[in-house]
C-alpha cells in the first residue's frame, strides 16, 4: 500500500513573463501586466508530495527532515529572494510561468530522490492560481 | 509531460435540497434542515483544474485570463446571488446537492474547453464539505 | 491583566438586502444583486471574543464549553439553515446586512454573559467581507 | 461518472515516535525531538474522501451526515484527546507516524463503507506536513 | 454603537529594501537578501477596516461596493504588478518596508474617506509577517 | 503614528488541564477530556504583535529577523515538542490553559523587548479556540 507524504515550503521572488523572441509590444499583448519590464513578484507556496511504501522499521515513506532539507537546499536557496529571469539559470531562457517553474522544481527534486519514490509538485503563484506537476 | 493549472472562483447562492417526487415530510426526513422550504445558502468556493501540455511559445497550458473569464461568464454570472432551485435551468428539476452542482459545472466548462485538455472541478459547499468531479 | 478568549462558529443562511419602505426598484438600485427577491445565501463565519481576568483556580477567563454551548443555543440554532428575512424575528423588520447581523448577535450574547466580561463579535459574510462589533 | 465527496474532521492527541525494538538513544537519533519520552502533541486535521456514482434519487454519493457520524464514532471518539502510544490499540505496537495513523484510519473506515465506494484519507499532522492514503 | 467593516484585497509587486543614503554593502548588511538589487517580490494581502455607525436606512457603515472600488482605484491600480521602488511615486525615496507601505495606503485611503469614519489598514507581506496601521 | 508588526510562529506540545489541589475526579469533572492524565496535544499557532513608531532610517518598527529569533529562542525552543506540565518551569505549578500559556509568553517576550514598544500575543490552541493577551 502506497502513501504520499507532503511537505509545504515557500519562497518570494520577482519575475516577468517574457518570450525573448518577441518584441516588447508582442509580450505586453500576450502577457499583459505580467510582462512589466520592471518586474513584479509573488510569494510562491510550494507543496512537494513523495509517494512510496512505508518502511516498517521507521514508519516513514521518507524522512521528512531529509525532504525538508532537500527542498531548502535545492529549491528555496536557489529561488528565494531572487529575480527569476535575471538571476537563475533555469529561467535565463525559459519563461518563468507557474507551469515552467513547477516543471523545473519537479526535475530538480526528481534527480535527488530515490527511483522507487514518485514525485508530485504543486506550486501556488497566488492564492487563486496554482499548478500541479506529476511528471507524467 | 502534463501540467494541471488551477483557478479558484466563488459564488454565493441560496438553495434547498428537494426531490419534487417526494412529499415535504419525506424531503425533511431525508435532507433534514437542508430541505428548509424557505431556503438557506452558501458561499460556494470553486476550483477548476485544466490539464494539458505546456505550450513552448507561451509557457502556458491555458491562458489563465481566458480560463478566468470562462468561469466568470459561464459559472459565476449564472449562479452568483441566485436561488439555485428557482432561478436556474440546471436545478429546475435536479436536486442542487454539491455533487450535482459540481457535475453541472463540469459539463458547462467541458463544452467550452478544447478537447485535448482534461478538466477537474472541485466545489466547496462549506469549509468542511466539498466534492470533486473529474468526468470519469 | 485581561485576556480575550475567542471561539469560532458558523451558520449557513439565506438572505436578501431589503428596505421594506422602498420599492423593489429602489432596493435593486441601492443593493444590486444582493437584493434578489428570490434570495441568495452565505456561509457565515462567526468569531466571538470574551475579555476578562483569568480565574486563578481554573486558568479560564470563561469556560470554553459553556461559551461554545451559548453560541450553539443562542446563535447557531437560531440562524443556521434559515432564511434570515422570513424566518427570524431579528430581521423581520431589520435589513440583514453583515453590520446588523453582527449587532444582533452581540446583543443576544451580551445578555447571556456576566457583566464583568467584555464582548466582541466578528462576522464573516464572505472570505473578503467581514464586520466587527464591540458594542462601544 | 464518479464524484468524490470529502468531509473534514479533526482530533487533538499526544504521541511520540518510537520503535520499541530500539534503545532510547537510537530512537532519539532517528526521530529527534519527535521521540521525546514525555510526549508532544498535534491538532490532527483529517479529510476523508469517498468516491462513487451519484444516486439519482437523492443526488448524494453518500449521505454526508452518515459519513460525518462514521468519522465521529470510529475516528474522533477513538483518538481525540488521547495519548496515541499509551491509550490506543492501533499504536500499542505500531509507531504513530502520520503515515501509520493515516493507514490505520483508512483501514477502520474501509470496513465501515460499502464495497462499491472508494476511499481516500488525508491527514495533516501540522499545516506543513501531511499524508495521503488511497489504499492502493 | 460603532461597527467596523473590513474588505480584503491584494496586489503582487516587486520591491527591495534600500536606503539610498547607504552604500550597497551597508544595505546588504542591514536588510540581507531583502536588499537584492535585482529585486524580489510578494503577494501583498490587504485588509481595510472602516469604523462608523450603521446608517439606519441602508444598514451599512459604508457601501462595500464603494469601498471595494476605492481600494481598486487608489491602491490596486497603483501598486499591482509594479516595481514599488522604480515605478511608484510613494517609494521613489521611501524604503518600501511593510510598515511604510501600510502607512502609505492608510494616507491614500484616509483622504478618500469621510471624516466621521475611522480607518485601519492591515498589510500581509507574507503569511507570517504582517503590519497594522490605525493612523494613531 | 504607531504601527504594529506581527510575526507568526508555532510549536507542538503535549499538555493536560490540571489543578494539583484537586482530586483526579474533580479535575475530570471541570476539565473533561482535556484533563486526561496520559495527556493530549496541540499545534499551537502563535502571533506576536509589536507596536511602535517607524524608524525613519530603516523603515522598521522592529527588525523582523531579530523578532523572529527572539520568538525562536525564548518561546519555540522552550515549548516545542515538550510536555508543558512535566517539562517546563512555567507550567510546573500553573495550569497550562491557553490563557495561561499566552500570559507566560507575553511575560517572557515583554522582558526581552525595549520598553518603548508595546506587545500583544495571540495564541491559537486549535483553529477554533484562541486567546489574546495585551498585558493590560
Amino acid at each position: 500500500m502506497a502513501i504520499t507524504v507532503y511537505r509545504k515550503a515557500h519562497f518570494n521572488a520577482a519575475h516577468r513573463l517574457f518570450n525573448p523572441e518577441w518584441s516588447e509590444e508582442r509580450n505586453a499583448e500576450v502577457f499583459g501586466k505580467c510582462s512589466n519590464p520592471k518586474y513584479h513578484g509573488h510569494n510562491y507556496n510550494l507543496t512537494v508530495g513523495v509517494t512510496g511504501t512505508v518502511d516498517p522499521i521507521t514508519g516513514f515513506v521518507v524522512d521528512l527532515n531529509r525532504l525538508k532539507n532537500l527542498i531548502k537546499t535545492l529549491v528555496e536557496d536557489r529561488f528565494d529572494h531572487k529575480n527569476l529571469n535575471e538571476e537563475t539559470q533555469e529561467f535565463a531562457e525559459v519563461n518563468p510561468t507557474a507551469e515552467n517553474i513547477a516543471a523545473a522544481i519537479w526535475k530538480i527534486l526528481r534527480e535527488a530522490l530515490d527511483d522507487h519514490l514518485d514525485l508530485k509538485v504543486i506550486l501556488y503563484e497566488t492564492e487563486r492560481n496554482f499548478v500541479e506537476c506529476t511528471g507524467v
